[in-house]
């Protein structure tokens, strides 16, 4: 059997024998491998933290990644910016009839391999099988479950004095997904960020609660996160140019494709709003950490109601405000 | 703006458009409207269960329900027959481009008052929209938590001597769908029996731990969960066919278009392997619930080694295996 059939996806003897050779000798541990409807675990108590993300990026394999490891480090990065060590993974599969059980088996292992990176267990899941044409190749759902470990990390606890940090450069993952697609003839050697945070967010932790809001600049870019923040916050953010890390090669894309890195999608990048005095301590603590070498205070928060201004590289300034459309559609 | 544009899942302002005043309007609680990448809620402490479940369901609408309802219904119900109390749920979309948005409102209202009348929270959620072709119009993923309230009921626990109880009558769910695809010319009142069982659950549970495996029949039927149970748990079991509850239309549908009833999918039912002592006062108190007036005990588990037997009305044996193809495609 060399393709998905639409029986793998009945409920029957093929989708056990799906089940049992593909996920379960890849993903299984002593919850996941129970095979009931739902995973059971212990909880001392304490605050949790739930969430979601679709994956339907296009290609599902591209320099540095593929959708498999963008879906369990998507997910494991939304828990880490709320201050929570990711713990539980689901998996829901959609699959189109025809897809090849090779490249399957090629995103099973990347999802164990970023799994064990990230330190998370997958413990349920869940595929479907549609008609040719009915889906493109394959879409992931990753909900997660982790333990709160911080005090309250919210978009809307940005406050004046803050200062701005970017863990690392921006525009890697959109970039290489764009050259990954066959449509655009364009060559670079950018790979795709894509990497799990919780590391890097332990660091940035302490007991001084001095990480107001956390977010990572995916879909819509830097831009959008500091539009939404502003906005929830109701502060100004003033950001440098200067001080926003771009690789040459991903500012040399940019231009020649018209794009503006600001709105491109990373994928393994926070951006945190941090008390203005612990600022420095935070970014040594993150320098250590080896997704956020490149970490650089880009800004601060001001009083305002909202907007977020760029001080450019030749002194003057401009608003940045949200992206009304689609730069790049499925980029995740 | 009445179709979904690709710039609905873009991340930018169209994006905040659709969750304001599609999403929030009609499902925000004080968890969800907080936008943030993560939900954060507390638990006390104790066992909780997770699962995930995506749907796929063609056609969206059919009798007796619609995708949005079915994907709350159906994470409800794997929490339920774990032995857990439903608590959150998360709602990933992946909609296809140009899908009208006044269908959307629809789905998305259904999933309000599913939510509502199971007593779950929607608390986070995801939306991606991906290129006209590259998917089928709507699939929804949900994943859900709650709390256990029970001991341990698993597939693996059924025991030599236990009744199996049926809440109700089989088959509903997949003659409604198959009757509303247009390429089935069939008349029938049969509506998907689409349905909560966390309130039957909690009549059925009680100190003496007499629950010992449960499970609800969906994809792949009846007979497909006794084949798991049965070979999860090492027993043979034994099922009177004159004591599974099948409607007449449903019968007479299945007679017709050469289907099994016992291998029809299902959307709100449920067996459970019950000590045999406590069986006669589970189904009492079973019959006490809107979904469980029809409960029946329709046979028992014996010492074997993993097979599924069926006595037939007209006095014969036989066994009954797990369906190895696929009877209906994206029945759920």
């Amino acid at each position: 059997m060399e393709n998905i059939l639409l029986a793998h996806g009945g409920g029957g003897r093929l989708t056990k024998k799906l089940i049992e050779e593909i996920f379960i000798s890849e993903l299984g541990n002593e919850v996941l491998s129970k095979l009931d409807d739902s995973a059971i675990f212990e909880h001392e108590g304490g605050k949790l933290a739930f969430t979601t993300d679709s994956y339907v990026v296009n290609p599902i394999f591209f320099p540095g990644g593929d959708i498999g490891k963008l879906a369990v480090y998507g997910t494991v990065n939304d828990l880490s910016v709320a201050g929570a060590r990711p713990l539980y993974i689901s998996l829901g599969l959609i699959i189109e009839e025809g897809f090849p059980i090779d490249e399957l088996k090629k995103i099973v292992k990347s999802i164990k391999e970023a799994a064990s990176f990230a330190k998370v267990k997958i413990v349920c899941g869940d595929t479907k099988v549609v008609e040719k044409g009915s889906a493109d190749k394959i879409f992931i759902n990753t909900s997660g479950i982790g333990k709160i470990i911080s005090h309250e990390i919210s978009s809307t606890k940005a406050l004046p004095g803050d200062k701005v940090i970017l863990s690392g450069s921006i525009g890697d993952h959109g970039i290489a997904v764009l050259q990954a697609r066959a449509q655009i003839h364009f060559k670079s050697n950018i790979e795709s960020d894509c990497a799990p945070l919780n590391a890097l967010v332990e660091k940035m932790l302490s007991s001084k609660n001095s990480v107001h809001a956390m977010r990572d600049p995916t879909r819509g870019g830097l831009a959008t996160l500091l539009n939404e923040i502003a906005k929830s916050s109701n502060v100004n953010i003033f950001i440098n140019e200067e001080k926003i890390p771009i690789k040459e090669e991903v500012r040399g894309a940019c231009e020649l494709l018209g794009l503006d890195p600001l709105y491109l999608a990373n994928e393994g990048k926070l951006v945190a709003f941090v008390d203005g005095k612990t600022a420095e301590g935070i970014l040594s603590r993150m320098k250590k950490d080896p997704n956020g070498i490149d970490a650089s205070i880009i800004g601060e928060a001001k009083k305002g109601k909202g907007t977020v201004i760029l001080k450019t590289k030749i002194g003057g300034e401009r608003i940045v405000d949200t992206f009304s459309g689609e730069q790049l559609p499925r980029i995740c």
